[in-house]
C-alpha cells in the first residue's frame, strides 16, 4: 500500500484585523483563562499585546502574559511556561509571534498535561497522547508551525545543546489567525530568512524517493514563485501589504502537508536535520542555515535524479538545456540565486562561520548520532556524504 | 473588516487500496455500528462493498447497508435513511459513492438528531447544530463534498421539485478516503460531467467582487489546467491512475475553501444556483448545466471586468490580445472549447432541452423566487439578468 495522509484542523482567519477575533476564537474553542505566550518586545511596542488582552476581555476572559521566546526557542523557557500554565490555572494557550513562539506554545501545550519530563517527547522517549488548546496569531512567515504538527526546541541544559524536533497531529493548532499587516515590521534579514525556510519546506518535499503527481508538483512551482517574487517586493517596500498575504499564506501552505499529498515519503529532510544541528551548535537563524546548505545538498544528490531537477528548472527558470545533468546544475544555481538576492548565504562562510575539518567532522558526526541514523530518502545519507556535504558547504 | 475563514478539517487518506483503512478509521473515530450508503449497484458489483464490509468487520463493527442514492439524490431516500438509522441503533455514518451518495449521507447526518423536519435545514428554517459523525470512500471525482461543507438535495415531494443546499462546517466529513482506481470504472460521460463541475467550482470562486491574492488566482490556473490535460486523458484511458489521481485531488481541492482564501466573498456562484433550478425541473447531470450554461453567464457580465477574463486567458490559453473586451471574449471561447473537448454541451439545446420562451420565463421566475432574490455578487443578478442569460444559453 501507498497512501498518503493530509489532516489541517486548524481554522484560518486570514486578512486585516483578524486578530481582533482571537477573543470569540478562544470562547469558540472553550478557552476561559488564556496563557498569552509570545517572543521579544515587538509585539508589546507595536500594541498587539493589547488589542489581543483588550479582545479577550471583550470576550469576557481572563489572560497570563508569558514573553521570552527567542529564535531556536529554548527548553528552559519551555519548563518555565509549564510550571506557570499550572499556577495560574489556566486552560488555553495562545500563541502570538513566529515560529519561535509557537514552538514552544507547542512544547508547553504538550508538556502541561504530562508527568514525566517534555524533553521526552523530543527525543521519541513518548509519543504525546494529549495536549492543552493552543491557537495562534501569527506576526513572521517562516516555519508554517501555524498549521504544521511539527515544534522544534534546543535544548539548552546540555552541552552541547541539543536541537530535536516533534511531530504530532495533536499539536496542529486549533486556529490560526493571520493578518499579514502584522508581518509589516519584520526585518529584512528576517523576512529574507523565513522566505528562505518556506521555499525550503517546499523544496524538502518535491525532492523524494516515492510517487508524486502532476497537480503536486505543479503546486510546488506556484508555491516557490510566489514567495521568490513576493519576498523581492517585499524587501524592496516592507508595506507592501499583498505581497506580504501572499508570502504568509504560502507559508502556511508549503508546511501544512499539502505539498505532500501523493507522495508517501513526505519527503527528504536531510537538509533540515543537518540545519538543526548547525543551529543547535552556532546558532544561527533556521532559514539562513538551510540556504547555507541545500546547494552542496543539490549537488551532492542530483545525480539520483537529474530530470526531476531539470523539470523544476524548466517550470521555474525556463531552462530548456536538453542534457538533464546540465540541466541539474543549472536549476541549483538558479535556486543559490534566488537566495542571493534575498542576501541569504550559500555557503557556511557567508553564514559567518568559519569551519576547519575537526569542526566539519564533529557536525557530521552529531548530525548522524555518531553514525547511529541516517538522513534522507531521496538518497539516504551515511556520516560519511554528510561530512561531504558540509565540507562543499564549507568551500561554496 | 475583510475577513477570509478557512476550515478543512477532513482526514485525508490518498492512494491504491486507501479503502481498506476504512474499518480502522471508523474505529479511531468512535463508530461501532456503521450505517453504509451508497447510491447504485456498481459499488456492489466492483466488490467495494464486499471490501469495505469486510474492513469494518475486521476492526470489529457491524454494519448496515443502504443502497438507492441517485443523481439529484431524493428528499424522499433520505427521510428512509434516517428511518432506518435510528431503527438499526447507528452511530456512524460511511457514504461510499459520489456526490449523490455523499450529500444525501450528509443530511441524514443532519436529520437524525434532529426533532422537526430536515428539510427545515434546506429552506433556512433552521441551522444545524449536531450531526451525526461522517466518514467518506470516495468513487467519483465531481461534486468535491468529500471535503466541502455542502450538500444539495431534491425535494422531490413538491410538484415542480425544489433543490436546495445546506452549508455547514459540521457537515465536513470526518476522513476522506480517497482511492483513485475506484473512479476509473466511471463512464466517460459522468467522468467529464464531474470535471466539468470540479472546474465550475474553481470559476465560481475566481469571479467575485471582494479582493484577492496573486497565490490563490494562479493555483485557480493551476487546479484547471490539471483538470482539463488530465481529463482528456482519463477520457482516452479510463485505466490511466495518474490522471484520475490528479483529478481527485484538484476536485477536492477545488471545493474544500482553499480556492477563496483571501476573498472574503467566497465567490459569485450565480450559474450554480440557475443550474439548480434547472436540473430541479428538468433532471439533467449538474456539470453537463454548469457548462450549458457558464459561458452566457460570463458573456453577460464579462464587462464588469474584462481584465480579470483577460488575465485568466493569458495565463490559461496564452491569450495575448491587448484589447480586454476582445481578450475576455477569447478566453469565454477558450473554456466552451474545453467544454466541447469533453463533449460537454455549451447550450441549452445540447443538454437536449427544446425550451420556449415561456418556458424560460418560469426558470427565471423559479430561479429568482419570483424576484425574491438576487444572484451573485461579480455582477447582482436580478430576475431579468437570469431571464437574459437563460435566453443567451437557449441560443447558444
Amino acid at each position: 500500500m501507498s497512501i498518503s495522509s493530509y489532516y489541517t484542523p486548524t481554522k484560518v482567519l486570514f486578512g486585516k484585523d483578524a486578530e481582533l477575533k482571537c477573543g470569540q476564537m478562544v470562547r469558540e474553542a472553550g478557552g476561559r483563562k488564556v496563557f498569552i505566550h509570545f517572543g521579544g518586545g515587538s509585539v508589546v511596542r507595536s500594541g498587539l499585546l493589547e488589542r489581543v488582552k483588550k479582545s479577550l476581555e471583550e470576550a469576557g476572559l481572563e489572560s497570563f502574559v508569558c514573553g521570552g521566546a527567542q529564535p531556536n526557542p529554548r527548553l528552559s523557557l519551555v519548563r518555565k511556561g509549564i510550571e506557570a500554565y499550572r499556577r495560574e490555572g489556566c486552560d488555553f494557550i495562545l500563541a502570538v509571534g513566529g515560529g519561535s513562539a509557537i514552538d514552544s506554545a507547542k512544547a508547553i501545550s504538550y508538556g502541561v498535561p504530562y508527568e514525566g519530563d517534555v524533553w521526552d517527547f523530543y527525543t521519541a522517549k513518548a509519543v504525546p497522547s494529549k495536549v492543552c488548546p493552543l491557537g495562534v496569531i501569527l506576526t513572521l512567515s517562516a516555519t508554517g508551525s501555524e498549521m504544521s504538527n511539527s515544534s522544534v526546541i534546543t535544548n539548552d541544559e546540555v552541552v552541547p545543546n541539543d536541537k530535536f524536533g516533534c511531530n504530532s497531529d495533536l499539536s496542529r493548532p486549533l486556529f490560526a489567525i493571520m493578518n499579514p499587516s502584522l508581518t509589516a515590521s519584520v526585518s529584512a534579514y528576517q523576512t529574507a530568512s523565513g522566505s528562505t525556510d518556506i521555499m525550503m519546506h517546499t523544496l524538502e518535499r518535491f525532492f523524494h524517493s516515492g510517487e508524486s503527481f502532476e497537480y503536486t508538483d505543479l503546486n510546488a512551482v506556484t508555491l516557490l514563485k510566489t514567495v521568490w517574487k513576493h519576498t523581492l517586493k517585499a524587501l524592496e517596500d516592507p508595506q507592501d501589504y499583498e505581497a506580504r498575504a501572499n508570502i504568509m499564506w504560502a507559508g502556511s501552505v508549503s508546511h501544512n502537508g499539502f505539498t505532500a499529498v501523493g507522495n508517501p515519503t513526505g519527503g527528504d529532510w536531510s537538509c533540515h536535520r543537518m540545519e538543526h544541528e548547525l543551529s543547535a551548535l552556532y546558532d544561527v537563524a533556521h532559514g539562513a542555515g538551510l540556504s547555507a546548505i541545500w546547494g552542496s545538498w543539490a549537488r551532492y544528490v542530483a545525480s539520483v535524479d537529474y530530470s526531476r531537477f531539470a523539470w523544476l528548472g524548466k517550470e521555474m527558470f525556463g531552462i530548456s538545456e536538453k542534457e538533464p545533468r546540465v540541466a541539474a546544475e543549472k536549476t541549483i544555481e538558479g535556486f543559490e540565486n534566488i537566495f542571493r538576492s534575498f542576501n541569504m548565504p550559500v555557503g557556511l562562510h557567508e553564514l559567518g562561520l568559519d569551519l576547519n575539518e575537526r569542526d566539519l567532522e564533529a557536525l557530521a558526526a552529531k548530525t548522524s548520532w555518531n553514525g547511529q541514523r541516517t538522513l534522507g530518502n531521496f538518497k539516504v545519507l551515511e556520516q560519511a556524504d554528510m561530512l561531504e556535504i558540509f565540507r562543499m558547504a564549507n568551500r561554496n
